[in-house]
């Protein structure tokens, strides 16, 4: 898609951006400030811009008249991108510039990595762990009746190299007609060893020559949604993805509830069968999507969460949620799909990641290979925020992780209107500092319906910057707004007045959800902190940070760090992922040896129970604060702070 | 049992023979002919003997006079021997005790030889495939909580030197409930590398110390029968042992008519289905019998010619069946048994045997390892006679193996009266050179009902040697007997007249009979020959016979080389073991350097194919007389055969 350049004015902010954006975001990203509170249906009205040259589609609703239109006025959340464009923001709507342009900076999201098959080979990683051989056999005859299986392992030491080749029952039985059937021109599969000089497997069988047809499914067995991809081995190309909920839902909606579940009887089998069910019914998407029959998949690969990988392969996780939190298994061995009742054909052993301990999971050392943290040069920091946050610190030489108690907060979770990161969610702000007046960005250009994690993170930390509220969470009660106020007993800012919102009630952000908040964030930070103490590093020594979950690919990343939630580093130095249980999956499926290493990396990656080490407390305290007790800890920001300090003092001098 | 001496006058011979035996048989295993027609019953009462000093039990019957009685007369066929005896042959049933001394060799039987757990640890062979070891692992606590494998693991690392362990799903399964109802004092179950390096399995775990608990199943699966054994692996003895029919002889008796079924729409699941069906039966009898769990049984071996092997695993044997006769493989990689549906724990392993080719099956295989001849220092012929019969001929350095179209005579199959080797088969037969009477001993001493293979060669042999039968099998049509005659064109033998047997008719052996006893033994030698001859050596050069199957234990070798069912050997150099696919079985169950060693002497087995080997034909037409063409290659009949004739000729010109 082609982009688009953007002018506001009177700002003079230039954004590239691409065709058909709605004209708020282009804003939001430029770092201009426009009144909005609705969310972008239209509703408040507020959002009302000039267009002064060039074209937009739309924006033009009942709450412009004729004249306005005739103007040029358009409502910047109903308005889309055509042409290059030059915006005036109108003056009713427009604080002093030199304020606005120094509260907002440019957002700055995490650069977005994925690995490719490409980029293994030029790493010398590509060791394919199935491939496929067109053979053409001679056909038996009475000087010549060799079993079939051993005419096969035959032809294929002699006429390609291959040793130790052992067939398995599955192709043993159909072997006799395929050959006879294909006039002994087939196809085989071979499933290689992980360590080098076991055997490799015969898996599978087919007539004629299906050598560019070889394919694998990755997957994520998440607590609230499971991805799958399908993934064509040939050219490392995902060629089918599809999530649902993990219909384990019904019985729980967090893994410990689940776990209760499992202990009842038959609560095991249940679990096991819904997630089982709702894996086959993405297998079953993933084949249609991807156009393809299932017999040509040849391996799949799994990560998740400890429990979600104990119930997938029917293993109570009783002990795991009991003191001292053990799990059965850190390790699992390799298991035929079909017994695990998989959807997919006989000759497919499924393959699941293993985990550090009850929290630090599959999902987790999936990331670390994934994103090639365990070979990494630079000391990084990898972070997994979802229903639970991991953190892992290291580099190619060590390895140290952990858990952290930070709770659902990213999710919504403890959040009076928090929600998922779904349409209406608002994912973005900006505040007028003079009014107070929000603008919401929300997920869909939906009516308001709640706050996601990115959102979340950035209203609390444009607050703090703007002094709307202090390092201790608390809004500043002197203001002159109506939008904070006190319910109950409790200060709170009204985000979206109730006929602005989906939900017919006003949406706030209370002092509790920022008290939650900051408990979250301060939780991981002094996560990182301690497993850095326990190496005699600080913060400061990072030189590199990984984001996984769905949570960081929106955050603006200098809102997070201003918040204390990441150390201050160069933005330019924080990498998303995305989902790295899945990409490790998928990178597992593409060479084995992702398989051969990660039992090496799980011996390496050393498991600190945060609750057992002496210093998390201390860390925890100190880190209850925006964005820490320790301001120095964030250079960058307390240059800011004191600059706007000194700006209010000029003003109020003035 | 004690042993009694029996004393035969006239002749003055003795014998030593267990206490309870029936007088006539060791009459029979003493050389001395009583005529005997009925085969036990009583019915004919022509087996009068007089018991001259000594006890014996019953014999007293209706057939003979209180006087009689009085003066020590008693049947032979009903008296039981309780003390040592002397006994006199009356002058009525007697010959001249010359010629019966030279015409009755004594009976000799191939010594039985069992390998057992002794033996195998004295020749270095001994390497079990299952070990228990109980161990009292640490309880986890705050600062130790490893996953519940990774501390059985570790601690089995730490302080039994085992390395490179892998757990298994099903004891991951069951580890954390085990490891706490035992308090962490459990028993692991290793299953043991075949090849040295590769890795133990933990295949289960169990409450306590139950390490002097660990047993295995072995098992034949004959077309026939399936014999079972129940196989304690801490002493290697046998607990419980069990044979039944092959269900699967409702869809066909022998091996070709099931292979024809199995080409029906579902029938290779059926015969699939009903062997696996008789199989857990025996199992289910085998754990009764030896009074132990399911779950303590670790292993199970299973050996089988190459189509039941086939049916066994659900692999079609349609190939076999159809030139050039290809077998699906010859080699399986172990499954787990309950994937067969076998009914056994799901930590079992199901190991079968490997083939050599559609003909030469796993039985033979398991034959060559337990009877120990891929281990033979002396050029060693082994022959498996069943339902068909295959031959091995070689030593350590070589082997050459073949299956002969044999046919089915030696069980029964072509012979008139022939029959399997159950009760009221004539078994035993000696013949009054005088007066043509025979005498029939029958297996359970019951009224003749027809013929068995031992019987056959017996009496085949014996009248050879005496002439009543040339060496084309056909009888002396010069003899004054009523016993011989022609009926409708056909010369028979009457063995026993209607009133004498259970059958109601004259129970017989006919010259079609002696035919096919003649073509099978044929069929055999000259595959003997022709093995021999392709690597340069003859019938002279074997040094050690093993007969393998139900059929050698009760053979008279003397008769079976005057047959030239064999080579004629030292009977002393005879090795009867039996069911030798059984005892490879349970020899593999016992120690992995059987498995081990297995792969590598099927490589060593040359098969050949007998119809494709040019010599075979005119090898086979030469032996078809007895006992062959060429009287030089049995020296010691010969020199018999001249002696009678000298003898004869004197006794004619007296």
């Amino acid at each position: 898609m082609s982009n688009c350049t953007v002018t506001f004015l009177p700002h003079q902010k230039k954004i590239s951006i691409p065709k058909g954006t709605p004209l708020i975001r282009a804003a939001m990203e430029a770092g201009v400030h426009i009144n909005a509170s609705c969310g972008g249906e239209g509703v408040c009205g507020k959002c009302r811009v000039i267009v002064e040259s060039g074209q937009v589609d739309g924006g033009i609703t009942e709450r412009l008249s004729q004249n306005d239109v005739d103007k040029g006025y358009r409502l910047a959340c109903q308005s889309r991108i055509t042409s290059d464009l030059k915006v005036r923001i109108p003056i009713e709507s427009e604080v002093d510039a030199s304020v606005l342009n120094r509260q907002s900076t440019p957002r700055k999201t995490a650069r977005i990595k994925e690995m490719n098959l490409e980029e293994l080979k030029d790493q010398g990683l590509f060791v394919p762990p199935v491939e496929k051989k067109y053979i053409e056999l001679p056909e038996p005859n009475a000087q010549d009746n060799l079993a079939d299986a051993s005419r096969l392992v035959n032809f294929l030491k002699m006429n390609h190299e291959e040793h130790r080749l052992v067939v398995e029952l599955p192709v043993i039985r159909k072997l006799p007609d395929v050959l006879r059937q294909a006039d002994f021109k087939v196809t085989a599969t071979l499933a290689r060893p992980v360590q080098p000089g076991r055997k490799t497997r015969i898996i599978n069988v087919q007539s004629g020559d299906t050598t560019d047809r070889n394919f694998a499914i990755a997957m994520d067995i998440g607590t609230t949604t499971i991805y799958g991809q399908l993934i064509d081995l040939i050219n490392g190309k995902v060629l089918a993805q599809f999530g649902d909920f993990n219909h384990q839902i019904s019985y729980g909606e967090d893994v410990i509830s689940r776990m209760v579940f499992a202990e009842k009887p038959g609560g095991l089998e249940k679990l096991h069968t819904v997630v089982i069910q709702t894996i086959n019914k993405i297998i079953k998407r993933l084949i249609k999507g991807a156009k393809i029959d299932a017999d040509e998949i040849n391996s799949i690969t799994l990560a998740g969460n400890s429990t979600m990988t104990q119930f997938f392969l029917k293993v109570n996780p009783r002990y795991i949620r009991r003191s001292p939190y053990v799990p059965a298994s850190t390790l699992y061995p390799p298991i035929k799909a079909v017994d695990l009742g998989l959807a997919l054909s006989d000759h497919v052993s499924a393959l699941v990641y293993p985990a550090i301990s009850s929290y630090v999971g599959g999902d987790i050392v999936a990331g670390v290979m994934g994103s090639g943290l365990y070979r990494a040069n630079r000391l990084t920091l990898f972070m997994d925020i979802g229903t639970n946050a991991e953190i892992v610190i290291g580099n190619k030489d060590w390895l140290a992780c952990a858990a952290c108690s930070a709770g659902p907060a990213f999710e919504g979770g403890g959040i009076q209107f928090g929600m998922r990161a779904t349409k209406g969610a608002i994912e973005d702000f900006s505040l007028d500092p003079t009014t107070m007046e929000p603008m919401n960005i929300t997920i869909g250009n939906a009516r308001v319906k709640g706050i996601c994690g990115s959102g979340l993170i950035t209203m609390v930390a444009t607050m703090f910057e703007m002094g709307i509220i202090d390092n201790l969470g608390k809004y500043n009660r002197d203001l002159d707004t109506l939008r904070i106020r006190s319910t109950e007993g409790i200060y709170e800012y009204v985000l979206a007045w109730a006929d602005e919102t989906q939900v017919g009630r006003d949406v706030v952000l209370t002092e509790v959800d920022i008290d939650n908040l900051i408990r979250a964030k301060g939780a991981m930070y002094s996560g990182c902190q301690t497993l850095l103490a326990e190496v005699g590093l600080s913060m400061q020594d990072i030189e590199h940070i990984i984001l996984a979950g769905g949570f960081g690919s929106y955050v603006d990343l200098a809102k997070a760090m201003a918040l204390g939630l990441l150390p201050e580093t160069d933005p330019d130095s924080v990498t998303f992922i995305g989902n790295g249980s899945l990409m490790g999956a998928k990178m597992s499926s593409l060479t084995n040896r992702i398989r051969r290493d990660v039992v090496e990396v799980t011996k390496r990656m050393t498991n600190f129970e945060l609750s057992e080490t002496a210093s998390y407390m201390d860390n925890y305290v100190a880190a209850l604060f925006l964005p820490h007790t320790d301001l120095d800890q964030f250079p960058k920001l307390k240059a800011r702070m004191d600059a706007r300090k000194t700006a209010a003092n000029k003003s109020s001098e003035n």
